[in-house]
């Protein structure tokens, strides 16, 4: 049989870890060639790490990442290696004037190229930069990159003739894709960095399909592992042959190198073919995923988190014990003057569950002494919503206390319903290095809650959230027998109108005009709006949405825009 | 005498109020007419407030921006308008494709242009779009905008030839200008929304100038003035003339219609002219304006300060009273077993000479609380770091309870070398929700302070900041005797590190090769680098360096690029 032998480096790099990340790859062409590969191809940036932000206006940074760069070249003998990396625009034949000349004031860091390197016979054999640069949502490229020129040649590889391209690249019609099957290219090859988000493996797919059916060229899809910050990469590399068919594809959110014989004879679906995870089940890889490798790629081992009883913390502490092991997280019940018998016997049930600890700290010494000092200012003391508040607050300043004197991550346990409409204490229980839900809705949160159960019952375990979690009515329990719903719509009205407004960046004249009741939409968006500030105040935490608060929705703090209802 | 009579509309704009900000316009034009003038310019995006950031991606926002701009220019008649508007792209008579097409999954929001509007005759005569669009520091433009085209025809007004520009076009040699001049432009109008920084105006006027020694066109800048979230924009409007001056030029900080006559005959400098403030009282006004207009604009019109007799609570004191006036500006000291005499009369003679009010709330109630709360989880009464962010946190919690119940923001007094090192207490004292200086190196607080106090002398009065505050040695007291400098470099090393390495991106080993200590670097280099996650959850403050942390430095926080110092 004829054909290619291809191996897929799903890497998992971490941002600046120049050396770390070159053992990494060094490792992987390695391997590669002991299995006599003929071409391994790495994922966009793979060299600093993506992204690596405004690390990239440090001159210092690009020096030491083309060096990097360099080295790695001379370990590509063998074999052809197509490896993300970042370099100087001059270097990879671009013009820096590209780049807006401006303020003689203003540090001006060198124009950059994001580009494919193509390395052989020890040396640097074209620089392929990247030509669309994604400068919407998460994606800020046009602050640091020029874009790329098509490239001037194809990569011979056996029988074939591969173009290059870089992430983005690939998703344009009659863009670059298209242009390279023009000049000959048979065969794709993408490199990525493509953030997770629900759905997101399918519309790669799809695009591949779509490129494949224009140009009848193979797609090699490469893309990184791994959590980053707010975003997680989830890998799925793919290889779709001639066939039109996906015939390898990596594991998802796992480290990989996957190997497959490329040919222009009808494959079947080799060993490495691994099928897709679900849609709730990619979900929650995510989020174990992306809370891990925060917690390990700075430098935590163990995590802290405020158990209530409720079904945020009880999702949170499942994946944290999922992540970093449970003999790993300890969890505090923080008990006030309000809480129910149920919400310290749930916490208690859901712990011995899980296997992970569980201690108990009144908040009631605090609150009578805040009750005094505020009081005596006052000239009564706390109440309502400055009474829920301190009360939440009092809880942070434990688990941070409890965080400072051990070294432990406070993991906090905001959801994204709560998040956009504010329905959370600034320093309360916000307080905390990573927000593991706070993309995730509250209606989603018990989907999770119930895939999760399914799986333990499936691998024959003890589920690991107690049904009653799941049942009783969400309370923040912060004054006797409150109920979300005393201030929030039910979720299931919420959820929908939060998710056109934020994700979809529908107003809210147009939101009626979709058939939400106009109250609702009125009161809805006002707390989404007047809530931005606080936002701002919020830990990182996994992206999972198309939209999620950050780098995602750049809306500013002051902001009177508030279209009219008509009603 | 020859010439026309120009009036230059200094606005402040609010993000978002379109109504608003068109009743000020339309009252502008008003005002112009009644002073026969024959052009009225207003800054760019004058009619939706700069920036508007991702309200842009909300089509119905910009189809009501675009609404607002018809309106206005009904009222455009017996003068020529040039205002700074927001339209999509194909009407700027521009290519929407020229933004990336990318993945259907996405709401994929209209290209926009971001453009000078001429109005007359009650109509849009042109609209000419920004052709280079800044996606560096603060500024994400490439992120809503597509850049425009050479615009097809000048703007004839009386004798001359105009042509518009809008911000970044001036800033280019053999630029936007330098076209228009070609195509016989005599007077460039620049309409602007640029953001304050140390020096900003000066750089200003040398580019204008630059751009007329190119040319020979006189040229005719408006800026907006106001604070929006971080940014404040300090106005300095200004018509530079034939003869190469600045003949006339608005006061900085504040609106004006500024009004002058530009001919080609050699002016004198009219009425319509103010010096530009001096480097420190520019920064002070910065601070002033930016968090007057960050309180006014959301809705806030008193503040609270913790109070703990140091240098930075008195100028955030000082600022804020100057801000909102005295007697909106309620102080609070909040003493522990380890504050000083010292401190507490220190905080008083301060109140005492600003006017402020001042409540004592002792933290020892709270202490005792949860030493004994923690002690029992811990094993040991909270000691060192934990029991200083303790005490820290407990000061928050009352703060924040304050303004809770009375609707009063708090003022975070933290300074750029704290927020730089980390030096501060997450949701301790880095509770509140704007912190005034936190883009002021400790030392330029210094001399804040001491220009405020002279300034005070000048006008007669009492200098606000008592001499012991300012002589005394900085510190926390969080411990018996602690000193800041028991936890950091002198403020007189440690400040020229921070800028080379923050505003200035050298890495470690070229701020070595530039001649600082090598321990102190690599000291000081890893305090900076460990606490990014700590900067994410500060509260907003006023920007007033080239490079401030927020927006303008977007460093990742995993992170492991930590280049060797050779010694």
């Amino acid at each position: 049989m004829s054909g290619i032998k291809v191996a897929v480096a799903q890497l998992n790099p971490t941002v600046g870890d120049l050396a770390g990340n070159r053992e990494a790859i060094v490792a992987a062409i390695a391997q590669a060639k002991a299995q006599a590969c003929d071409l391994v191809v790495f994922p966009e940036l793979a060299i600093t790490g993506y992204p690596p932000e405004d690390l990239l206006n440090k001159e210092g940074f690009v020096t030491q990442a083309e060096a990097t760069l360099d080295d790695i070249a001379l370990a590509a003998t063998g074999i052809c290696v197509s490896v993300g990396a970042v370099v100087r625009a001059e270097r990879a034949g671009l013009s820096s004037s590209a780049r807006d000349a401006r303020d003689e004031s203003m540090t001006k860091p060198a124009a950059l190229a994001n580009v494919a390197a193509v390395l052989r016979d020890g040396t640097i054999e074209q620089l392929i930069a990247k030509q669309l640069l994604p400068n919407y949502a998460v994606f800020d490229e046009q602050r640091w990159f020029v874009p790329g020129a098509a490239p001037s040649a194809l990569v011979s590889v056996g029988e074939f003739h591969l173009g290059v391209v870089v992430c983005e690249d690939l998703w344009s019609t009659n863009g670059p894709v298209n242009a390279l099957s023009h000049q000959g290219a048979d065969v794709i090859v993408s490199i990525n960095a493509s953030p997770f988000a629900r759905g997101q493996q399918g519309r790669r797919e799809a695009i591949a399909l779509a490129r494949l059916r224009e140009t009848g060229a193979a797609i090699v899809y490469v893309n990184q592992v791994g959590g980053q910050d707010e975003l997680v990469f989830d890998g799925g590399s793919f290889v779709m042959d001639f066939s039109e068919s996906v015939t390898a594809r990596a594991r998802s959110f796992e480290t990989q190198l996957l190997t497959t014989v490329l040919s222009r004879e009808m494959s079947d679906r080799s060993d490495s073919y691994s099928e897709a995870p679900g849609d709730l089940e990619s979900v929650y890889q995510a989020l174990v995923l992306g809370t891990r490798d925060y917690l390990k790629k700075n430098g935590f081992t163990k995590a802290r988190i405020g158990l209530s009883g409720g079904v945020d913390s009880a999702i949170v502490a499942t994946i944290a014990a999922d992540a970093i092991g449970a003999n790993n997280v300890r969890c505090i019940a923080m008990p006030s003057r309000y809480s129910s018998d149920h919400s310290m016997s749930d916490a208690e049930d859901l712990a011995g569950r899980l296997g992970v600890s569980l201690e108990t700290i009144a908040i009631e010494p605090a609150h009578v002494a805040y009750e005094s000092m505020l009081g005596a200012a006052l000239g009564a003391a706390p109440s309502g919503l400055t009474d829920e508040n301190l009360q939440s607050r009092l809880r942070g300043v434990i688990l941070m206390g409890m965080s400072n004197a051990t070294g432990a991550i406070v993991l906090t346990t905001g959801n994204k319903s709560e998040m956009a409409t504010g329905y959370s204490t600034l320093y309360g229980d916000s307080a905390g290095g990573f927000a593991v839900i706070k993309d995730v809705p509250k209606t989603l949160v018990y989907d999770l809650c119930r895939y999760r159960n399914e799986r333990a019952v499936l691998e024959g375990l003890v589920p690991p959230i107690p049904q009653e979690v799941i049942d009783k009515p969400p309370s923040a329990e912060l004054r006797p027998d409150q109920k979300d719903e005393d201030s929030l719509p039910p979720y299931e009205l919420l959820d929908p109108i939060l998710a056109a407004y934020v994700e979809f960046d529908h107003t809210a004249p147009e939101l009626v005009a979709l058939g939400h009741d106009p109250v609702l939409v009125e009161r809805v968006v006002n707390l989404v709006d007047t809530a931005e500030y606080k936002r701002r105040q919020m830990p990182p935490g996994v992206r999972i949405t198309s939209k999620a608060f950050g780098k995602d929705r750049r809306m500013p703090i002051t902001n009177r825009y508030r279209p009219r209802i008509t009603r």
